[in-house]
């Protein structure tokens, strides 16, 4: 009786592996900033919660494998919003943006095939692609750039001729950077160039501060090259609806998603109503308020990192992230050390290690990873725990030497 | 550019890959008894939506990504109603029984390994190991035994090295088999001897009838060898709900599925409140009355489909299924027929053809499954259909001649 090889190999979620010294610290009377999973504290809109209501029947049963119609048509309406153009028969609602990336990773490569990623990269897509058998392939971007998109010669030095697409997230998850065209242009070339699919991960595009816009890969020619995985989570502070889309122009691509799609029988039925509902009521007004809010979070989580003597942290303009690579030799053991052994006033902070984000091993050892979704008086009172926090373990750090 | 084999390999669903050919019967104006798809007609109980007003946060977060805790409580309790063991801890609330069947496989079988299955079987199964890579090494139940587990001897047949695991659903989607003691324990038998997981879809518990009781492989020793899989789908008539359970008591095991757990981050949230409700709410009688519905939908159905001349149909006691082999040649081109070339004034009905749920290729051909999930009433004047259907397509198909 043996246990799979994949899932042996599968990494412990780099967000969620410390919560048990978080839910211990807590225990012993501590409070606990949680800065380490991208659970936004927003209220959800009312509009969710009234697109529930609306439903009637009084059988909750399987809706059509793609999702809804009527939620397709309203998600067409809706990208147009953003000058991007699908008809609702090229979207496939998903259980989440998990289930799109898991499709997308399938549907384009078999076991041992590889495909590249922009390291660090969002942590979860390594556990889909352990489970899938289908191996990362990492060009890294680097935190003195502010995790910018790597050269066309780093893009050729990572890759090799096992690689069936490439995989990226922007605005980015970890670092919050946002991508831009040269940028996105540069990756689709590259893409064009070696005959691979890209797929986008846009699931923060309306999260962009200080004016910068995204790019979305759909802005691009050679459509049937791109795959794009969103997500309702973030942008409508509802997580656990589970709601996401796979969307592709490629028509035989997407026939064949379908299977996968027909196997599962169907994305969750309540909580399609509910972004039904979201999607018919909320506008553009709506996404601008958000950004700003978490402008100002960003505010002021970056301004006090910053004076982290020895931080490396360039500004970042997206998402509700940010990446820092701190003056300690071991962020996991930093991170676990906060919990357990530091505190200002009974105060902690718990963040993520970002060598989880990273496919090459050894990498990231030295950042970590800030979700900025409490407010922002509260992200400054973190962010100045944290701060103390370093210096304190390096003090630490020199005795025990 | 290339899209990966693994899904050009997956087979479109036999239950839904009809559905065109229904449509297109709708719209000329004729009526389709639905019979393909186990989506139940009957109302899902009050204490869902009951459950689900509970819901009183004003974020829609995730929750842990093996359920919320208080839903693994009430589904621990409501286990053992049925005399099933198992802790809230050893148990993954999950997006559907299909997430289940994903996680279980995933976790036993890398890909080339192969696990056995007693064809015909659920087909989605087929959709799965295809995802992952997992071949099925199919051993064969007869129509003529009614679908009973196939002897010792048979299974030895089947078996090779590769084999990592034994996977069936009792009672039997497709072929409304329940097994005895004796059968069951013959599967966990097997497996004991060539050391191999078992995998046991028990989502159809409740619908035994004729007095027939269900035998879980929870009632057998050796417990770390099982996985159960789990579904309120059909239950509690709530199939959109998408919530399902992966249970073992193998600690090491639920560990390592965990990881693919916190990949996808959580099951859909409200849904789990509406569960919490239902299994809070309802108790055995519920069940037994739901039981005795179906068991007068299936004497409906039974009582005319076993006068066609030529079928073969053993009574089924459970599930809300029955298969039969038909005088015909090839069931999907006479579904086909039936939707397009045929009526009985103005009406005709839709079932699945059985070959999907074989993995022997050419298996299954003359066989069909019916899915009783309308009204006696509805299913007697459907049942008559495709009685009188299959004298038209032979005499038909002897005139050609």
């Amino acid at each position: 009786m043996k246990i799979s090889q994949r899932v042996l190999n599968t990494q412990f979620s780099p967000i969620r592996k410390l919560v048990p010294y978080a839910e211990r610290a807590k225990k012993e009377g501590k409070k606990v900033y949680l800065l380490n999973i991208g659970q936004p504290d927003i209220e959800t809109p009312k509009a969710f919660f009234e697109g529930i209501k609306k439903y009637s029947s009084k059988v909750i049963y399987y809706s059509h494998s793609a999702g809804l119609l009527e939620l397709r048509e309203a998600f067409s309406d809706y990208y147009k919003l953003w000058d991007i153009d699908f008809d609702p028969q090229e979207l496939i609602v998903t259980t989440g943006g998990s289930e799109a990336a898991i499709f997308a990773l399938a549907s384009v490569a078999d076991p041992g095939d590889e495909v590249m990623v922009i390291e660090p990269f969002y942590a979860n897509y390594k556990g889909f692609a352990e489970m899938l058998n289908v191996k990362l392939c990492p060009v890294k971007a680097d935190p003195e750039t502010g995790y910018a998109v790597p050269s066309i010669e780093e893009f050729e030095k990572a890759y090799n001729e096992s690689v069936k697409a490439i995989i990226f997230s922007n605005p980015s998850n970890p670092t919050g950077a946002v991508y831009s065209y040269d940028e996105v242009k540069r990756i689709v070339d590259f893409a064009k160039e070696k005959d691979i699919f890209v797929i986008s991960d846009e699931v923060y595009k309306e999260f962009t501060f200080d004016g910068t816009k995204h790019v979305s890969v759909m802005n691009f020619e050679d459509k049937d090259r791109f795959i794009l995985i969103d997500s309702v989570s973030k942008r409508y502070s509802a997580c656990g609806a589970r709601i996401g889309v796979f969307a592709t122009k490629n028509k035989k691509l997407l026939e064949q998603v379908m299977k996968f799609a027909q196997s599962r029988l169907s994305p969750p039925l309540l909580a399609q109503f509910g972004v039904l509902g979201l999607l018919r009521d909320l506008g553009k007004d709506y996404y601008q308020g958000i950004a700003l809010e978490y402008q100002k979070r960003r505010d002021a989580a970056y301004e006090e990192i910053r004076k982290i003597e020895g931080a490396v942290c360039k500004k970042p303009h997206g998402s509700f992230y940010l990446s820092v690579k701190l003056p300690i030799d071991d962020s996991e053991e930093f991170i676990k050390w906060m919990l357990t052994d530091f505190d200002v006033n009974g105060e902690t902070v718990m963040v993520s290690p970002l060598s989880g984000f990273y496919a090459t091993p050894g990498a990231g050892k030295q950042e970590i990873r800030i979700a900025y979704v409490l407010n922002s008086e509260e992200l400054r009172k973190a962010s100045n725990i944290l701060k103390e926090a370093v210096t304190v373990y390096n003090e630490k750090k020199i005795k025990v030497k």
